[in-house]
């Protein structure tokens, strides 16, 4: 057996006393702003489908599902993942390749819940499932995502399984089991990006997290080593097998406080320009009016992604260095999904402001990170910076969850928030059912 | 969109009227035998667990589950399919690379039963779904194999869309959106195999066709060409990429009666050599304690399979050309899974008979083909030849696989093989009823 495997275990079979405080204080921040994400989707066309079909099958009503019903876990873990991936505004693990909570967080609140464990137990149960499947997702590694293969459904799926075997109680060769049939179970390919196939994805993950670990604890067996192992899940999904595999880092340490949250409805690759201008501005008052000129250097990477010239539909816009810059420097509120319509696109302002607007790569930048300099009509420029890498402290980033919360879903967004402060005395099925009444009023909301 | 994609699809929607009778009589015999493998795996520890995990999920019961209860469709096709494919005694499509009726006809017959269709239709949907899974499996090819992907469950997986699809009366956009979420959701390893992880893979084949096929049902869209676009199922699933798939073979031909039957409860490698015996026995009259010696050649990739000269358990067994040779020889019912016992690995007679056997690999044998001499104590040589690839007529055909199913699951066999005449007058309900009571009955030969 493989040290990623044994690690991996080792992680979600760890006694809550010895987990820090700090990634789990992130975690709990991530479950309310997956819940709000889940909330605000559950009125898309998909998740109407995957309730629907829900409704349909029926079966022990164990297990909340987003927008007002009740299901098997599985089941419940399948709409609730793909509802809250519906508008890809969830948060991203760039070292993992994906996105954690979408995948992950549905299968931990449909056991919780079962189980009728706390809240607390709840986000461990995710906090060591995630660092287990980031590793997993590192261990893959870029060539598996440039494959084809989706990170958020694939190593997802391996941290469902053990967010969801922990919350079953299960046994460190139970464990095994479950990660061996997790491996021949996973799937999830990029080439669904726009369409429904995405947010499924993240479905897929949470509801075969949920069946591998429920099997496992009914003595169903499997490969003894089917991540790892010859022909394991690695090695079958890179190109060059287990060679090709990457070192996985060690587990000792916690890599989920690393994870990113989209506080703008665009593309993550826009983000640290915003948020370089959005410091500016605090610093300097900048005003719209008063910019001759913007100057932005990027990784290189992201001028194949996100630097659409002149957007033709609000869904362009989201890939637009030359229109966020513009929004973000008059004061648009960029988290608001609703902005970005196709008149947006023909915003006469905007299409002005980007004829100002350079933007070149550079290679000494990482993929989090914006420089540039700001040119004023008087002749003045102001430098800006900013590297996502550096976390925002959590009380900094709690607030710009809640508002982006408040902006999503409205009102909506307190049933949400009042459970922060109070998630140590809750069991998993109080933030369940806020869950299942805010989605309710939700729906309402987006309907 | 490819010739592929819309080949499939096309047969898929094909009427009734034009499939002709050859492949419809096979895929009868199919789902005969798939109900006694079904049958005969009831009792066995997979299955069992499989049921108790549907029953406690529960849900609307449209669907029989092989052991006697009534569950979803998803989930009967699950169960159904893993219980039928417990004992590794289904049939086997050599071109394809995998098992069809293992992950196909619990597809078929979950949704068939819920949408009370004729038994005819259910095996139209099934037999055109399998045309279509074929040829995704011939595309994959031998490379998606080697690299350690299982085409039952993967390809396989395409086809129970397809039958499923057509039974929900999917138009052909659905049926692409439905073949596009099997794209991102199909899975399944080869280093499941000895664990049950492998019967689990036909039970995903089987539960992704029917949750796949529900979707689209629904309105649930995909990629438009999920199965062969840029980075597709066959792309991602290749480790050369899109461009290292096999040409398919063209769609108005019938490639389901190459289907190949397991008739001995042993490896497939073996059954070539065991038929050129049987109709050398049946020709020449042999007599065991006649024979001085048996000079056998094969084709050389068996030798590294099936070649196990001095076997210690009832399991290597099935993998021993010298074993069986002796077994077949002296007239042993090689049909009956329940002689493979570790006491037959220490009989006396076929110890001493293996001394006198021979095997040569031959390149100019495939891998269907045995060829030998056996040499008589008179002096006598008597040539053995024998090609899997012809295939069996019909009524021979059903004659072998009826004392088969006598001898797996004794007396509940007739429940089944009285269907056979009546066919074209019973409801897929008819069916599913034989199935659901006959299971009952051989839970207890089993149990």
């Amino acid at each position: 057996m493989s040290s990623l495997t044994d690690g991996i275990i080792d992680i979600a079979m760890r006694s809550a006393e010895v987990v820090p405080d700090l990634p789990v204080t992130f975690a709990k921040l991530s479950l309310l702003d997956w819940m709000t994400c889940a909330i605000a989707g559950v009125g898309e066309p998909l998740a109407i489908r995957l309730r629907q079909m829900a409704a349909n099958e029926g079966g022990r009503p164990l297990a909340s599902v987003i927008g007002g019903m009740r299901a098997p876990p599985r089941m419940a873990a399948l709409v609730n993942g793909a509802t809250s991936h519906a508008l890809d505004y969830d948060d991203t693990h760039f070292a993992h390749v994906g996105h954690l909570s979408v995948g992950i967080y549905p299968a931990a609140l449909a056991i919780a819940e079962m189980q009728d464990v706390s809240a607390e137990e709840m986000v461990t149960a995710f906090l060591l499932g995630a660092e287990g499947g980031i590793r997993v997702g590192m261990t893959l590694g870029r060539a598996h995502y440039n494959h084809g293969f989706h990170q958020t459904a694939t190593a997802g799926a391996f941290g469902a399984t053990l967010a969801a075997g922990r919350l079953l109680g299960l046994d460190q060769r139970q464990m095994r089991h479950a990660l061996g049939l997790c491996a021949t179970r996973a799937s999830g390919l990029t080439s669904q990006f726009g369409s429904m196939g995405k947010p499924y994805n993240a479905g897929i993950a949470a509801a075969n997290g949920v069946e591998c670990a429920t099997l496992a604890s009914l003595g169903f067996t499997s490969a003894d080593d089917g991540l790892m192992g010859h022909q394991g899940f690695v090695g079958a999904h890179l190109p060059g097998g287990i060679e090709a595999a990457s070192r996985s880092p060690e587990c000792a340490s916690y890599l989920f406080p690393d994870n990113k949250y989209k506080l703008h409805a665009c593309c993550h690759g826009l983000h640290p320009m915003i948020e370089a201008l959005l410091s500016a501005k605090e610093a300097s008052g900048l005003i719209f009016d008063d910019i001759s000129s913007f100057a932005l250097s990027t990784n290189p990477r992201w001028l194949a992604v996100c630097d659409i010239k002149r957007p033709r539909t609000g869904l362009e816009v989201k890939f637009s260095y030359n229109w966020l810059a513009g929004m973000t420097l008059r004061g648009d509120n960029t988290g608001d999904d609703r902005l970005f319509t196709d008149s947006l696109a023909g915003d006469a302002a905007l299409a002005g402001f980007a004829e100002r607007i350079s933007v070149t790569g550079d290679d000494n930048l990482t993929d989090l990170q914006a420089r540039g300099e700001i040119r004023l009509t008087d002749g003045r420029g102001i430098p800006v910076w900013f590297d996502l890498a550096d976390p925002f402290a959590p009380e900094v980033l709690a607030e710009k969850l809640q508002r982006k919360s408040s902006t999503m879903i409205g009102d909506t967004s307190s049933v949400i928030w009042d459970l922060h402060p109070r998630l140590g005395q809750l069991g998993a099925r109080d933030v369940a059912g806020a869950l299942l009444a805010a989605g309710a009023d939700g729906q309402a909301v987006n309907g």
